[in-house]
């Protein structure tokens, strides 16, 4: 069954040591101490265990020989491998963090003979911007993003590391982004932190009238994650209600019970549990099984949001499917059922919330 | 095993449409949009796997056949089913939400072949005092309230939905109820959402003595679901701890732990999972041995709180029962603690809490 | 495989009535009401299934049985069996609640021919202090707290139940300590609740480069659990991450996910399930595996939390064990991984962390 993974990054285009590879699968900003391992983990133990074989390795093979192994395949190949293995149709590729270091979606449609569209991070666009006259960051934020919109399927806000998801919900009045455009382009542009861009940013995505991607739950520790909890959304999920446009929750650990809440309630909210799901390995079933304890099965779509090795992009694949079938087994679905519930999370609803087509 | 259903609402007296019934079979207020179906969800999969066979079906029947069959039935056959078959001996029916819809508790006790008696909603109690001079509010209220309570077995707050679980605990003085009650009907009453007026009827509900059940948790979005997270009622718990009057917190998902670990902590507090065993379905045994991991096994009572469907009466038992089962299996339990926990959850704390005589 | 308890504290000394056993496994600090029973609980359920045939009963043994059997042996044979049936190598014992009831670190060796050293409480050493000018708060702080910690392999705060977590995480000034030190003093000394005087006694603490441990999660309900969320320590954990300090984020429960993240995130942090375990019995390895989901495994550490009977330090040991190895079962962790996991979680990652010696 082909899979749109809904949100995701490029693939590395490089090799790496491993020192490298080891910060590569973590979500810690840190530098990795000398007496800890990242493979000693449940996403180390995952690579280990579903990753080696790929690279004709046994099972649990030791970290060194698998970063070898690596290293002698070369970047081309491994991508090949994991992105070509993963079963995905049709990859919606996030561009907005380090894209340079990656495969872009063309990349992306090439290594893994499938589909690629761009989605487009919202503050990246305004942080392109540094250097034009305070009056003017609004229009041209939107002349910016219509053209960058122009070819996207989606956006995505990572309001959720620049402030924190309880922001003001209310869209901010010209002249106030005006003034916090002055504030911004004053101290020289760069990192978009202040609320009222923020918010600015965020309801000229609303107008494009694209799906919103929204990261909630863990991530580097860039954000609080208890500022991460996706219900401090709720009073903006309301203000957007009206306008109809999708909104995608992001990840949502640990806060996917309460993710799955809002999409229960509100009828253009969706979410994933993507992020998660590679990070919590053989715990994937038990993560995916509470996501959809109170979700509408129309409202939960698939991502890994890999970034880097495209061991992610693999084990994200492999561990959803090994996932939706332990639950459909645990609560007894009968196979046809199965199926269908499968394919609506693993790419029909995608299809649906980002209009894809299929030429 | 006779079940107590301590909290609970009347099935709906009138045949549904299909539109009808998914609107039923779900927490969000909002229209179910086009390309949704509420059968697609843990409850609806568990209506169609455990209910249809009551209704001659097969299990996994098609939802068209599922709604077909029912109205084939008729609403007063569909009730008898599926109430007669829950296995509740006594049902506490509280009829502050559109009662005028639903069997009342004679209706209920006569369709179930059961007992039935009443808790009452403090808001709707106020609610009905609209037109009443300001000074005379909290003294009818008082009045009203004692002549609802002589035959109700307990009283319900809403403040969940009306403000959220963050309210000041401290009763409220007279002089401030007075001029609460002056806004709210010079307003023109209705809905009760003013702060002191809510703390008002809640600390009259203390007075009466009766035991307090307080929605909390996951309910349609009327609430902010962060705001009715059951820890925040930490400090009014202690302020009503020396009254003696038993809380039970109702649902509570996804914060059964923290209701649990309220009940460990404080003598009088209760709680239960009702509404939330419906709602996850096949995830039952999961969420219900997650609230006994730290729960004292006299704290826990069983509720449906169902409404509308007679299914929800129906299923709320039938899917409590698999769950008792399950964690006992689980957890080891010889079989004679199993059913004595299982009798203490099922029936007899509800017995102790509300004083309920056979008779 | 020998444990080493990184928390823990000394076992009672003296029998113990039926009331008082009750009363010794509930973290509820109210009198346990007559119509309640503390067996009927997930400890007490672990209690009679796993303690009482350490005392030559069956298990599920009858509680007056099992408390009168325990009486029948005396505290001495008690505390014998079940200390020395833990097999714990080495004890990490937190001496300061009220700890002329208990076994001190010596006596809990020679009960459990085990290693025992000390683990300082940041506010007990405070609280001796009572009678100083307030001028000499800090100083006298500072050569006590160096005296006692110069034996000691940790310090421990317990500011979620003195303050919440919700704590500002700066220093505070010597000014502002003087000042608030000068309120102490006046009104008596005491139990130490004042943040400022709780923030110095922190900082005082971090000063001394001894790892520091920290109380978050569930306990008795002298602490609000929603200010216990480890999270809310997260600008404090970046204040003390320069200094390289090591943080063991204590129990945890039920926000032991969270405490993993911030284990994830950040390297000087560590954290433990050791209170929860004992109080959620047959779940343990439900909470174990939620705890390991986003862990390092070399950020994982064994902690009992017992306090007074000895069946916490041996039940602890126990249902870790248990845990760890439905865990490994569970995850499908090949037998020489799992070994070497459990290894780190159960005595490794403590004696990196504490710089513990053999000798």
């Amino acid at each position: 069954m082909p899979l749109v993974d809904h949100h995701v990054h490029g693939a590395l285009r490089r090799d790496l040591t491993r020192a490298e590879f080891e910060s590569s699968i973590t979500e810690s900003d840190r530098p990795v101490p000398a007496w800890i391992s990242t493979f000693d983990s449940s996403l180390g133990f995952a690579v280990r265990r579903w990753c080696a074989p790929v690279l004709d390795l046994p099972p649990y093979a030791d970290p060194s020989a698998y970063v070898e192994r690596r290293r002698e395949l070369g970047a081309a190949e491994v991508n090949r491998r994991f992105l070509g293995g993963a079963g995905v149709a049709r990859f919606l590729v996030e561009t907005g963090f380090r894209g340079e270091e990656l495969l872009d979606p063309a990349g992306m449609a090439a290594a893994a003979r499938a589909k690629a569209d761009e989605v487009v991070r919202l503050e990246t666009v305004a942080e392109e911007l540094a250097g034009v006259a305070a009056a003017d960051f609004a229009p041209r934020y939107a002349e910016r993003l219509a053209e960058r919109a122009g070819t996207a399927v989606g956006l995505k806000t990572v309001v959720a590391y620049r402030h924190g998801l309880d922001f003001d919900p209310a869209r901010p009045s010209a002249r106030e982004v005006t003034a916090a455009a002055g504030d911004w382009l004053r101290a020289g542009g760069g990192r978009l932190t202040d609320p009222v861009l923020l918010r600015h940013v965020i309801w000229a995505g609303v107008d494009s009238r694209l799906p919103l991607q929204v990261h909630t739950g863990f991530g580097d520790p860039d954000l609080r994650l208890h500022r991460a909890d996706p219900l401090l959304l709720t009073g903006f999920l309301e203000q957007v209600e009206p306008t109809g446009v999708p909104v995608l929750l992001l990840h949502c650990y640990p806060y996917h019970r309460q993710a799955a809440y809002l999409a229960h309630a509100y009828p253009h909210v969706h979410f994933d549990v993507g992020l998660a799901l590679n990070y919590v390995g053989a715990a994937a079933s038990t993560v995916l099984a509470e996501a959809l304890e109170l979700a509408p099965y129309a409202k939960v779509l698939y991502s890994s949001d890999a970034w880097g090795p495209a061991e992610l992009h693999y084990l994200g694949a492999l561990l959803w499917r090994r996932a939706m079938s332990a639950v459909a087994r645990a609560w007894a679905w009968p196979a046809g059922e199965a199926a269908r519930v499968a394919e609506m999370m693993g790419s029909g609803n995608a299809r649906r919330v980002y209009r894809l087509r299929e030429s």
